[in-house]
């Protein structure tokens, strides 16, 4: 069965086409500047060739039927028609406290993922656009929604509640939900497989270190704690994004600067984080180049970034009673051996000893980056949120 | 040396004289309601016997002045003369980063104190006002403030920055300073001459829990974290504060709510925290109370109060690459046995074994509470901040 999995933003369409025969990748890539001038379409062939397509891109169906053209293009396509498709599973980003796994979307799923919308207004109507396309250009064709949130749902409420009144819980659904879910599981149950050890006895804690960044606390098989929260901004120092501050802080700010909250949240999320420290960007592999450099603000956002994710990592060991297994994952995660050594540095005291030789040679592949007397396993699992997305989309066709 | 300790709220007035000759407290009281109808001042005698008397207090320097003269008075007083008293020592809620450690108080140190009471507008001013009164009542008495945040200021930049952009900080002084600093000092210093340890050697969790709470890390004697913030909201649970919190849930509810800065920080400050998951009281007595009558609400407060404790002990052992000796201290910390044997509950991963049956046998007594051979050494060390003060104003007279 061939499976096309989107995961539409505000101004992007980012697609997959898989063969869940093997699992294998027969095209993917994304398209950009969705309602913008200058809209273009990325595309990955399954030999690793690129090439750019520019289309003028005014909505979100111009653009899922531009990516259909393009997967039966007689020169760059991969299949000869549509109906290859047996189904498409969908990234959508709040599924609340409503959805808990993944699900076949229908009229009714569509208006229960529309009331949370509220929780996520940028990025659940961007999903829902996605949704509507499909349906308009196949109608009948299955779709799957695949949520951010749902592995986060385990959570007990000693975790997930805000020590704010209750009933703005209750009448507003304010709570952490966590995001990167997708990523979580996926991680999280691959390592077991990996090192052959049993997903429903384990303490693992995911680091999902990307350009946004999440920690995860999985114990026996569930989450039980996450470092986002009620919104992607809770947690961990990321590219643009200040992760934990003081409520205190965000008030004082808002007065200091004259700002309302939809200022504030936007120089929270967007002006903060690795960026607003070093003024460079947000980018990690900017930020180690300018600490090469010399540069020391530099050198202090990484220190920053590399402490948080630490102290994340003692928080959920200590939630858990413990920790076996360590996993890094997302572009930094998978690829910056300097995070990953300072995050395990001086964590002997819990049982963590890096094997820091081995640990420096790997990027972006599956690995055991501990020594083999350490008690703890650390690891390094490529994320593959596309892959579960895929799959979680064929096995529920299946049902 | 007698020595007078003052704690000037916006409304109240503590007080304590001690005879440092033997460090014992000769009387010690408070003055409440300063500024509102209904003002009386509380005295406690050595023998431990209470008087309430009433007196009108429109403002701080009346306060004070009734201070002196019960301290002389003839039934109640413990002196003859305002002459016996060699110097007071204030608290003084906010140093920002002009003070990291106790100074005497001049012209010069006043102005810059006030330059930094933007950070606490509601406790510095306070402060200021007892200072005032007694620089008008006892012109020439030397007094000597003491900084609730000067403890922290060693802590590292790695530590203490928020992910905002640098000017934020630079201009606007945004960053975690950290507050119970003399609490966190004294019961750091306390616990290892109880132990008969060195302090410089040792990595030391302090746990300040009473009504406003937090928990510091201190490294061969110098604070390295501390959970409280910019402000005193950001950390743990407390009575009525709601400790952390996404910074984009505060921005979501202001929005939802339709609260400015000032209301939302009202509402994270006074209306959060245990009371406002409880809906019943901010006193962990009562809640104690209501768990043992079956109320749901109020299991759940306390299973979120005691586990965000146990997150910061996790957090901060990673932060110091692990931990000697964990402190209990404050009222919380100090009486109430069933968080402290939450927070060690499924710690033995980083060395902690709590002794379940010695535990429960103290309350507000120097104790050692883990068992013989658990690593890590847990104690319980009442706080004495009034001590502190009048010790640190007595060393800095002496110099």
């Amino acid at each position: 069965m061939k499976i096309l999995v989107l995961n539409c933003g505000s101004s992007s369409i980012k697609y997959a086409l898989y063969n869940m025969d093997d699992k294998s990748v027969m095209t993917s890539g994304g398209a950009e500047r969705v309602g913008l001038d200058g809209a273009f379409v990325k595309v990955k062939m399954p030999d690793g060739t690129k090439k750019k397509v520019m289309h003028d891109i005014p909505e979100h169906t111009e653009g899922v039927k531009f990516i259909f053209s393009l997967l039966t293009d007689p020169e760059i396509g991969v299949i000869k028609s549509l109906d290859e498709i047996g189904a498409v599973g969908h990234r959508m980003v709040h599924g609340g406290e409503k959805f808990n796994k993944s699900v076949v979307l229908n009229d009714e799923v569509i208006e229960v993922f529309k009331s949370v919308s509220d929780l996520a207004p940028l990025h659940n109507p961007a999903n829902l656009k996605g949704v509507m396309a499909v349906s308009e250009l196949m109608p009948g064709l299955p779709q799957v929604g695949v949520f951010d949130t749902a592995f986060h749902q385990t959570m007990p409420a000693h975790s997930y509640l805000y020590a704010v009144p209750y009933d703005l819980y209750e009448k507003y659904g304010v709570r952490r939900y966590g995001f990167h879910g997708t990523s979580h599981r996926y991680v999280s149950q691959r390592v077991c497989d990996f090192l052959g050890v049993k997903y429903e006895d384990k303490k693992i804690i995911t680091c999902h270190i990307g350009n946004g960044g999440s920690v995860a606390a999985v114990q026996n098989g569930k989450c039980v704690d996450t470092s986002m929260g009620l919104t992607p901004l809770e947690g961990l120092m990321m590219g643009t994004r200040s992760g934990d501050i003081d409520g205190g802080a965000v008030t004082f700010l808002e007065k200091k600067l004259g700002l309302g909250p939809d200022e504030m949240s936007n120089l929270l999320n967007k002006k903060s984080g690795v960026l607003g420290i070093t003024g460079i960007s947000s980018d990690m592999r900017e930020i180690d180049d300018a600490v090469a450099a010399g540069n020391e603000r530099a050198k202090l956002a990484l220190d920053m970034y590399n402490y948080r994710i630490k102290k994340y990592v003692g928080a959920y060991a200590a939630a858990m009673g413990g920790c076996d297994i360590i996993v890094f994952t997302a572009g930094v995660g998978e690829n910056q051996y300097q995070m990953r050594e300072a995050v395990c540095k001086d964590m002997e005291y819990m049982g963590v000893k890096l094997d820091a030789e081995k640990n420096k040679g790997i990027r972006g592949e599956e690995a055991i980056i501990s020594t083999p007397d350490s008690k703890v396993t650390v690891c390094v699992i490529p994320t593959d949120e596309e892959l579960m997305i895929a799959t979680d989309t064929m096995n529920l066709l299946k049902k």
